[in-house]
């Protein structure tokens, strides 16, 4: 959980909060008190971060109007109107952005191919709410093609791509979604996919948990149809745990967030990335030679060290865990307190999952110019409201970076507010989504076709035999050849040619 | 001066030679037809690439109104109107740019620090004409502060940041420039800079040789005055060493385009973050796996290199020279023809300063997606023009992103048409920038005060000692402590204790 | 227990896994025909992997007589004949040795401290069966300064280092081990440690299970006393489990072979040093430049790899498991089939633990000169025995070092005949076998304290807070600081302030 | 040969220097103040050194008797006794060696092969000096099949490797030369090759000078046939800058040290590798999480550098020079003094040719267990006769590994004592001898035919178009593949399309 999908921020600001809780909220959503904690009632992705799906997003925007989506008449080119988007008109530049993902979600183009024959879904009703991106589209117009019925929300008032959204609604797909909902309008989309005269869902696809939660408590009598719910998010997830160990659970729920693919590449693969990219579209500094310290070296921390090393900065590691202490000191990183090192760095950024890492007690120390950003959970891991004082002096120099100035002109040039850097300041490869995509798909595959039994009123993990799939399905993008075991190598290792082929404990 | 790198290869090609000859050529400066045209005869920066300067270039250009700047009537606050910028107010937005520079330029705020009591360019009255930039303008008040008045004019029509433009006027600079000057514009400009009643520059700062040549031209007599010239670009080096064997220079002037510290940093090191900056702010794309092709194992080369191996791409190196050859294979590169490896591979780098690199037989064996882009000259490597046949859609979509479309559907992906990456599409550090700036402060200081007869009307190299020294000022930034010679290890050695320490042919 | 890795991996060949089973297996320990076949059905550590402890293994044994140290009679200075090595004289060498195994055994030297008020293993008496070398000998004299008596033998008839063993008797541990015990010796010694007058162990550690399988055998009963075992082999787990399974384990054991440390260290990070190293000593070959291919990419395929390519080499990689195969995508491997470069390249390294991954077929591909080596499971993976045919021709030159020629010349290098080239050829740095060392003591001392009932009959792996404990112990070699956790952090997330720090499904 | 620099240790030991200086020098010999100073006048491979040419090197040692050469009667199996060799019956294992070694010097064998036809140095008659390793008998015969004669002695009184000698001496080569020459016969010898009845020089290849001074002193008239001297150490290379300063050079000469692919070679990439092997063979130390601080940061600094920062040490770097200082820093390591890191670093690594560099003061201040090595210059880096004092013991724990004790029990690791690691410790892959040899062959071959008038009585650089033919002969041991420039392309670069392709201030 300290990990990674950091991405589906979650924050304690009650006004965003309030957007979406409800007044008579069960009690089992209620009761948050411990590891999680507060931060798992709500999602919501800060404005800002939104920009940073598609450098393409905001191309049509300027010239949208103001009315409200929910007030228009609008129609497809077949006549179609079983949707609500910003602009139907649209469609024709999220095709593109679509067209553009496909390029790089191998695996689930590969799924349509196979399923040409059996259509794997055929039958299914897929409700879904998830951000709402080309990739997501994607895997929209998967299921689609695997023989599934979609209907579709966003998860996130800031996140829709409108462009996409409309190329969803024109190709058939009743999309209820648009960038800058209100807190209404995110129920009524919800409602609207769910609350349909003839059209019953038997599947759910939901990120976050806030479809599910609906579904509980308006049509809780939907459940008796539905074979299972496919979860994505931590917070989700820990949804899905609670209600499971109240006994609540009343369908089979598959966690897909914690499968070795999706892990290591959200977190290891894709941080190892974005985090120069996130420091370079902000500040354009150089990285050689800084100094840097990395607050963390778990996945993202890992990540974090190898980029900024290879790039020719010094970096120094904090942890509290000896283990990856050990390990980061293996890996030739000198591990420190902040103390030790907040005086002469010229980076800090935390990956801990942890909260106020960074204080203001460490700001104060800070040199001149240093960076601070945070590549970890949510915004808590820097006691950014601690900066929020009279003498402070806040100047904002670039679209997510702030300045913030001391009485003695000391400037420390805080990013994105201390919200994810990556979501926030740089884009997430698309790559990287259709691991997670692919799992999603087949998660579902696996819960619509699996014998009665199979799977009970629980959350299970992906089957590690899918999840050697879906890493199989992406190998070709990498012209990566895989060796077969011969029948006399499977038999003297004791594994099934197929796999799967590692004890589930195993480390990667 | 962003001009940077071996790129700007001097070449026997007669027609680039003659244009770069100025005896008798007016048609020279008189054909210059398309916007790009004019400029791309000896730098090629693209109007596209000015984006990239600052990140926070654009923020008030929108508000901008179309009169001609020539025509407007503007003062500054303190009354002063000896200058001409786009917009006398925007001064505040570029103080600050100039003051985040100013940060990452320590050196030359080291070199004002140390003038407080002696200037060492009391008296010098400089005319410059180089990109006018934050960057630049940190220069030209280190120039201030070490004594010298200066008059600046842009050398790049398109370059300017009005903002820093105007800051510069209102900190009193007579600065003549602004972002989409016409031709005429360009030159009205240099020379309001150097024809002035009761003002006659004693040096010259030139980037590109275009103020030289005007003042050859225009103003002979004012060389009577000069005491040297400093060049930066390789067009304008190689332009002096055309006068020096014409036996017209009748200045000393200095080459500061070959000093250690500006190559190292201009190609290998800020090759290594660029390459990467540029690639994703176009493309968002997944290093990890992908396989690439870097045409070129010069400094550009090794740094595109090194950093695309540290973060997970498989690459392979094409090279005609045998030593580089050799480098590539012991860094650990599979050294191939480009024909063996391209329709294989993912990204197509070219950095090898030659023209026709990438040829349209190669594009048309790329596989589907394939991106292509130019880190090295011009915008010679790859053979744009060839894809502008009937046959083939060009789709552009995003700035500085082309898609290619082969009747067959195959698209690639080319960046920035085929000019410099980085230049087009990424920033340039600061950092980097202020080892220039520093060089070029230094080269004045050295021509203006050096006794008469140790300079004669030729062209020269920075003194070992003086790039040492360039060197030496940037060390505090990475707080980093020089460990200095005993007189006994100076005697062991033949070395005196303050440098220089190497050999002229010394290779770093 | 340098039986490293997930090399003796489990597996279903009924032949394998009836040998380490011994209901009424008489037949098992009667057929050991030749020297190596003896010890190689539990741990393959062949004869000439037995230089490779220490550098410094074999300056005294030129000297040594031929008399069995059976038939000695030998004392030590105090007088004490308690033991049976090779010769006692040689005390000094190996105490040098242990002296210098000290300094890099950190976390020993730290119990043997905190021991210094209460001794946690006051009362225990340990019989132990392990390699003796002098960071064994740390530990034997750690575990006496924690309160216990030992009493030891070897685990392997060649790996017995004679000096320390020398110096251990001298220092009054009863030692019964010498290099180059026949099969006969090495049950002899086992049983003098164990068939004591006066004394009966009441803790066992074992590695390989031979001790453990003697007392089953030999004096069952003396399981009545005995609080636990501790095991470290693959091959003793492995039976351990066997005996659990089989509802014959009579006391509870300790697995400390799972333990993340020492899979970490042992694999990922002692690989990476141990494949140059030992390529390095067999070849003096220069890596830049050089095409490898490894084949398996778990922990000691990393290892290897990131080190190769580190040093210049052009590494491929093969893999069955479509998960760890994406890794080395990643990574930035070119995943292939083991034939598509057999021809090109020039080392070959297994890293499977599989059989035949390296087949005659391929050897007849190989270029000629290329380098096969083993890195992963005992000597199974390269089919050596194919190589044994007459028209093939071998020729040793340098130890461990075979050329093998075809009829057409062509030569092929095989190191170490396919056995470990890391055992057989480098030296495992004292550092790794520390932690180890380590987590064999603190689970010596977990099972001799735990409150009845804590373990049942049955196999634990250590407690994770244990794993953690070995880890910290180890951070003050590298100066490294950890950080605490505030009381605030703990409960934000909800964690013990003291560990442990993850849950138990973490991959780090 | 064995190349470069560092290596040939000089040292100001009266006893060796006298052993190579004569009575009555010449003048030019004894005034070398300056630069290179003492060191210049006598080279000297300490025995130790001399195991690490090859692993295979001591095989027959043993067995040998102790009758001097000189005093045995030795036939070839053909009769010929022009030789003088430690044991012409060896000759079976050292044409093994050179076998091996004909593997990894494919340019030489290359050359043979193009030989086939023209015969470059048919009529040559070559009087070498070197060291006479397998890699040089790889040399001389290819000087043979190139069409020359041959007569040899040894540069050094240690080197010899007696089988090589008498594999050449069985192919009928006059070798002079064995393991253990006093100083009397190591001068003898090279009077036999250069006073032979019927028989005269006209090309020397000479290693340290002392062949080319014998002829200067013995046989003056000599040269008048003498066409050129190719000298590869920098101590002859010194030797013959001098006598051409003082007008005494009567003859062309080569120097072939700087090169650039030999000083890449024998500089990054070779010690990039021999740091790692060097510490390992010597101390077996694990090199993750170490702390190092490496001094000097030129070529060899920098392949140190990045080696131990690949195998996760920590790097600390200390410099004179500002230019390699700031390179140090944008490639990610801290730059020191020696004294801020003294106290806390596991092992330090002098590159810095300078003298001192590790005071009596550096190494009192050191941890416990401290590394003490250098890859530098000679023996004068660390200041070891410092620890010559009464309060310190030394106990030599390995060979080349001496552990120095202070009164409080601290131990310092010296390694070689102070020697050159990597020749003494290590072994120099054949691969970088081959460079220098193919550098030799064709210094040799240029200078035979070079048309009357082209070279003078200077010391010239071998012309960079061999430099990049040296190097191409390497490429296809890689299987590289270069790519050749079109016409086109040539003239757009000004290039001749064979090259040379770079100007010669090019710093690769």
């Amino acid at each position: 959980m300290l990990s990674n999908k950091k991405k589906y921020i979650v924050n304690g600001n009650s006004g965003i909060k309030a957007q979406i809780q409800f007044a008579d909220q069960k009690q089992e959503f209620n009761k948050r008190p411990t590891k999680i904690g507060r931060r798992s009632l709500s999602r919501s992705i800060s404005q800002s971060s939104t920009d940073s799906y598609s450098s393409a997003a905001s191309y049509t925007d300027s010239s949208d109007d103001e009315t409200s989506p929910r007030d228009k008449q609008q129609k497809n080119s077949k006549g179609n109107s079983d949707f609500c988007v910003k602009n139907i008109k649209q469609a024709e530049f999220g095709r593109r952005e679509i067209e553009i993902a496909e390029q790089e979600m191998p695996a689930l183009m590969a799924l349509r191919k196979r399923a040409q024959g059996e259509k794997p879904l055929a039958g299914a009703k897929i409700v879904g709410c998830t951000h709402i991106t080309a990739q997501t589209a994607v895997l929209m117009e998967t299921l689609g093609a695997l023989g599934a019925q979609c209907r579709w929300a966003a998860c996130n008032i800031y996140s829709t791509l409108n462009e996409v959204a409309a190329a969803l609604a024109e190709s058939g797909f009743p999309v209820f979604a648009w960038k800058g909902e209100s807190e209404d309008d995110f129920w009524w989309c919800i409602d609207r996919c769910v609350n349909v005269e003839g059209w019953q869902p038997n599947m759910i696809l939901d990120d976050g948990g806030d479809l599910t939660h609906w579904i509980y408590k308006k049509y809780p009598n939907m459940f008796k149809k539905i074979k299972g719910i496919v979860e994505e998010s931590v917070t989700g997830v820990h949804r899905l745990y609670q209600l499971s160990k109240a006994g609540k659970l009343c369908v089979p729920a598959m966690n897909v967030n914690d499968s070795v693919t999706k892990q290591k590449f959200d977190n290891l693969y894709c941080c190892r990335e974005s985090i120069l990219d996130g420091l370079k579209r902000t500040t354009d500094m150089m990285f050689g030679g800084k100094q840097v310290v990395v607050c963390g070296y778990g996945e993202v921390g890992k990540g974090c060290c190898a980029a900024l090393k290879a790039m020719g900065s010094i970096v120094y590691v904090t942890e509290i865990d000896p283990i990856c202490a050990l390990q980061a000191c293996m890996d030739g990183f000198r591990l420190v307190k902040l103390n030790e090192v907040i005086r002469q760095v010229d980076i800090v950024i935390t990956c801990t999952g942890n909260k106020n890492v960074v204080t203001r007690e460490h700001l104060d120390r800070m040199k001149n110019s240093c960076i601070v950003c945070n590549m970890g959970h949510s915004n808590t891991e820097i006691d950014v409201a601690s900066l929020r004082t009279p003498e402070l002096t806040w100047e904002r120099v670039r679209s997510q970076v702030d300045h913030v100035i001391w009485p003695d002109g000391k400037r420390i040039v805080l990013l994105a507010e201390g919200r994810l850097l990556n979501l926030s300041c740089s884009t997430v490869p698309t790559f990287v989504l259709s691991i997670t995509a692919t799992t999603q798909a087949l998660a579902l595959i696996e819960l619509y076709n699996a014998p009665e039994g199979r799977y009970k009123q629980d959350v299970y993990l992906l089957p590690k035999k899918m999840d050697e799939y879906v890493a199989s399905l992406h190998l070709p993008t990498f012209d990566a050849h895989l060796t077969e075991l011969t029948d006399e190598q499977a038999k003297y290792l004791g594994l099934n040619k197929n796999g799967p082929f590692k004890p589930n404990y195993y480390r990667y």
